[in-house]
């Protein structure tokens, strides 16, 4: 491919990145830019600011004569990267009305015209360099799409009108396959990104690893499933849960998952399209790693490493249903089995360094590498996960008690 | 007055009064209706229908077969009556992005229809009973354009932008006169509201007290005069304050009023008109109990009691710098003292019930009464104050570490 | 009397009231010592040790070349005098395992030791000022005695075996007596300490007030009465609660004064006795200020005012059931009624200043002036207070949320 | 071995660590048995008690008709075994002063007559899992040596007194040695308790793992060495912190390791010998994961891993600074290393369970297995662990954030 048709390649793919992230802002009245429900989440117009941010922090100045859109702005929308300024408090995100969500397409626009006049403009030696630092910058502003649905449906949740965010959203059918197991023998195996396309710091480099013989599931629990577990007492019996786990779920008052909601003894479930009837062959999701964990302890097996869920993903096609389905919530599995998309997969894994590991250079490094304790592998991709995002070598990670993303529960045996 | 007069009168007050909190939103972008910066402060968005609750709660099911608007706005913009149903929880109404400030007006109109027709068309036995009502709506619709202003203001200063309510308020000159005393001979005096025009029950009943001789200042403490306090170790002075005082601004770190900014060694202010330099003159206002009563102590003074401030103010004319002013921030005194207005002062006075004190009869009762405990009084009403809503036995009353009411600081002395 | 009987005198009640607080602590066992169950209560050694600080830190170094028995304790033993240095974090006063029990008595014996060479030695013209001094150090010993039983009481209330801190307490009868009411006639009258006899700073000066018509019940509300209160729902209804107090109960899940425990469906009360069989004529004890105004609400009557109550005991004698009477609970009332002792009745009349009100000068000035804010006064005395100590212008006062002081219920009305 | 000397022998062993436990609590002063600095440590009586449940619970009524020694405390010494009833809560432990340390001693008396009386008596065919309970329990015993010793520790820190526990401990020398590295070859290793001699359940099964080229320094990094990562700014600079470290680090206010002291510019360090001037050539001691884990990246360096230093212990003799030693306190590496004994090692391994791992059945099972989240495992054992109860595949863990266990940093690095 020539230089031109890559830069040509890089702008097109620039914009419909850009362009998507605001797609997923249309339904969006002008009150729900403002919502931060949970400390975690954020605004969607806080999003909408810092996926720009990124482009105006760590692309243009090093290639350009930048100036900032605004003096505030780098304060404003840093997420966590101490060694570029103090970030604004994250709790506080929601309390910025200013600037408005106006003023902050305005900042978008001046810096698409920056970048893509710079995408134009950079001299062929400094090419590569930008290429690799603008496709961070999609990467990044992808895991913003999908948080950006992840936070707007914690948001929405909120309010008791259990208002819809899209109405347009497709029903699954009711009918559940009988879950299968997928056998693996055990041996050395290589895990991590193989190089070639992008990839993450956390996911190199690629090495070996010693797994041993093991089944899978085919596909992820359902709700049916996992309400047996609640109505077996699953929620009031601490022999099934980690300690930590226990005094959560006591302490919080959980007794089901985030979502649900009783009413009239009728189990429902808030989505991205409102309210509605559980519907019992769906997956089971937005559980904490605590909750998946007990109800693998229930069921008699345990949660999947994660090099034993790399493995198995590796052996699939990249294809499911991802944010292009346009379905915003996990279907019930196909007789095909369930293996990338629908819910990222809690895994028994914590999240720490491969071996040899090296965090990128400079202000990057604190991207993915200062995480690296107190929180769980999660693999394979969701229904908000872009499809381009998303490989088998991906590591997502959260906290055990963290429920909002779209994560599921998947049984792995030993053999 | 003949009744259809005063028919035509209390039609054309609830027009104004419900306009009047319509204008004050009207220099809010989108974003700003949404705010609440801290559990204290509701968003104006939750003001606007509150105050429309009000009138669907306590008046139009009473009078007519009202249908409400929603059936759950009942919950949702109830603000602490426990009488009528559980209220949504106050620190979260910063997190409800539906209903819409669009579908909130909607509200509103739906409200206005029913109660003006309503007042057209209520037969003359029962006007009586619906002229309190009505009455009573409109000035807690009042109450509630006071705490817009407030909360307004608190929510806007929490962006580093400091950003500027209006634009168009004028500035104030800095010409400070010489604190003047106004000396009071002791005696039985009545104090509470006398009947004839609208009172709170908690004004009532009127009834004697038992005062002694003394001397008020006839002005506020300037922010020239509070600096001195400041510059001399007001803050770090344990002797000056009160126990809880002492244990709170050093909990906070708060070395200053609420509102003031230090930058370069230079004070300046955040107001309605954004951030600007502070002027000496000025009355020092957004302080706590605490503050005001530690300043009194370093200057040798205390803060005026309840009943002595009724007096003073009962022996003045209703005028001052109140909202009508449309100055939005108190005003340097004039030579002829300043006693209504400008701003809220604190007295030495616990919020308690007057003797045979009896709350209103019903749900209404919950309007005042229950407040009687850790509050302290303030009086005379501010430049956010209408001041058709304030007189002299007016009580006002918020926590001794409340800051972000329009209140200030007026020395008194025993002779 | 000689001023060489004056100081015997006062060296013999230094000696008795040194020798009481010892005695209080006679039943301990090692362990006891230690305990500090909540923030609000201190380890009896704590008490010990800080009641001689007063002595070595207020009396000795004021008249003698006094040499402080250990560096350290003047940190570690000071309550809340800034003004003298900063003072151990008053939550962790029950971590502190050293000094020890027995060097803290020794703490003791060379503060007495220096005091009584002191009291002797001392010149005549400075005579007059030491005995003040001593004076108020007895006095506040005396308090201390009182918050020993009161620290005592609630520290061994959390452990399950409900340990007896005295086994030779006497047990009440069951019977009790028709509640009565004394009238009085509205009119100015005085109050305060009227000099002569010691009082603290907060009792002075004595001043007018103006009462009106009432009655005050002549006993306290009974166990028996309380129960009736519980069994109507008095804490699921919201209306009868001041504000704060409902959400007080609600987030503490308070559904009985502090001491009461339900065991199958029978009714049992924590005394200093160990546990026993709720007796409904003796007073209902160990309620916060919410507790007892909310019931007050239910009965359609209200708690007395500070000055009412303080005239009702200005024309009684200063009996009735103090720490001297041993049973070291309240009693049922007497056909005479029961006004001094028993219990602390809590008043309507926050804690503040009285008018023309001056600290104590120095440091001392701390001991009761700057609390006054956020705390509500109650008067009578206790079955835990020394007869001594107690007056009818006592002002004691705590937090209204506070329930670990010998505190009571007495009805109040307008006439 | 005969049965009978199998007997004798276990006989013997249980009076030895029984006494052993006494032994260590012989230097308390009454007081320091019923402190409880933090949530995480117990009163020493607690620990004393809590071992003899242990035996009460889960051996004695297996094998005997036997009567527990008092109904409530089998809910006031159970730890955190919610399948044996409800525990008492861990934080207010130390608020119990009943029972006494006096009745606490007369209980383990009890138990030790039962017990010794059950080791004589019980037939033959039941004798091979009464000795599995009961060298667990004495295991279990000897953990509760060592955190007898750092709760002890931990609870004289809190005085400003610091008080030493043993003022007869000898003083390690100053001359350190310089940092050695082992290298060790990559390959496939087996790891885990082998059998034949008593392990936890959590070091089971014994499994291949497979390890990379990597070496280990020989010995702990020094006072000396971390004090040049403090002088260099290493608390300051968020670049070489984990989020969640440098979070907690600026909410704590942590800039040192937590028993050391400044004071006129001078470092010191509190021992239970005392507070005393810090040794540059001793290990430093208790620090965090997230302090571990910023001074090796700021030295280059990484953390070992669990199974690199479980290689590493397998090749050397069990011998070092135990609790035997009696000096209580790590010492400076000879010349041959530091690998057993002095302090336990961070790694970077977070604590899971093995592949196979099956808990204990019953109530044991809570043993170990329920803590496997959010912890990480430390490897050699300590200066306050019995050498008896150390191996190499032995698994210690404490949360990152946790400092009050003999812990210490050695470093390590891929080849």
């Amino acid at each position: 491919m020539s230089d031109e048709q890559e830069r040509q390649g890089l702008m097109a793919r620039y914009r419909q990145v850009r362009a998507t992230t605001e797609q997923l802002c249309a339904p969006l009245a002008p009150d729900d830019f403002q919502i931060q429900s949970i400390p975690q989440t954020s605004p969607p117009k806080w999003h909408l600011a810092h996926v720009s941010w990124f482009f105006e922090n760590f692309v243009l100045p090093l290639f350009s004569n930048y100036r900032p859109y605004h003096p505030l702005f780098g304060h404003l929308f840093n997420s966590y990267y101490q060694s570029v300024g103090e970030p604004f408090p994250r709790p506080d995100r929601g309390l910025l009305s200013r600037p408005t969500v106006g003023e902050i397409y305005g900042y978008r626009r001046y810096v698409d015209e920056q970048m893509l006049a710079l995408l134009t403009a950079v001299s062929n030696d400094r090419w590569p360099e930008l290429q690799n630092r603008v496709v961070l910058g999609l990467n990044h502003e992808q895991q913003h799409q999908e948080l950006l649905l992840m936070d707007i449906k914690h948001n929405l949740s909120i309010s008791p009108l259990f208002p819809a965010y899209r109405d347009d959203l497709p029903q699954n059918g009711i009918a559940a396959t009988e879950m299968g197991w997928q056998e693996q023998h055990g041996g050395l195996y290589e895990i991590g990104a193989a190089g070639g396309e992008f990839a993450f710091d956390n996911e190199t480099p690629r090495h070996r690893v010693l797994v041993n013989d093991h089944r899978l599931a085919d596909r992820f629990v359902t709700n049916g499933e996992y309400l047996a577990f609640i109505e077996d007492g699953g929620y009031r019996d601490a022999r099934l849960w980690l300690a930590d786990g226990w005094a959560l779920i006591n302490q919080r008052g959980w007794q089901q998952p985030l979502y649900w909601r009783q009413r009239d003894g009728e189990w429902r479930e808030f989505t991205l399209a409102g309210i509605r009837s559980l519907n019992p062959a769906e997956p089971v999701c937005h559980l904490s790693y605590y909750e998946a964990d007990a109800y693998a302890c229930w069921a008699g097996k345990r949660l999947p490493r994660e090099e034993e869920l790399e493995l198995a993903l590796t052996q699939r096609p990249l294809s499911g249903n991802f944010v292009e389905s346009d379905r915003l919530h996990p279907a019930p599995a196909s007789s095909d089995g369930q293996w990338f998309g629908d819910l990222w997969a809690w895994t028994a894994s914590s999240y720490g360094a491969y071996p040899g590991f090296r965090p990128l250079a400079g202000s990057l490094g604190e991207y993915n590498g200062k995480f690296m304790a107190n929180q769980m592998v999660l693999k394979g991709g969701s229904c908000a996960t872009p499809q381009q995002h998303c490989r088998a070598s991906y590591r997502n990670f959260f906290y055990p008690d963290e429920r909002w993303a779209f994560c599921g529960l998947r049984l792995a045996e030993d053999l």
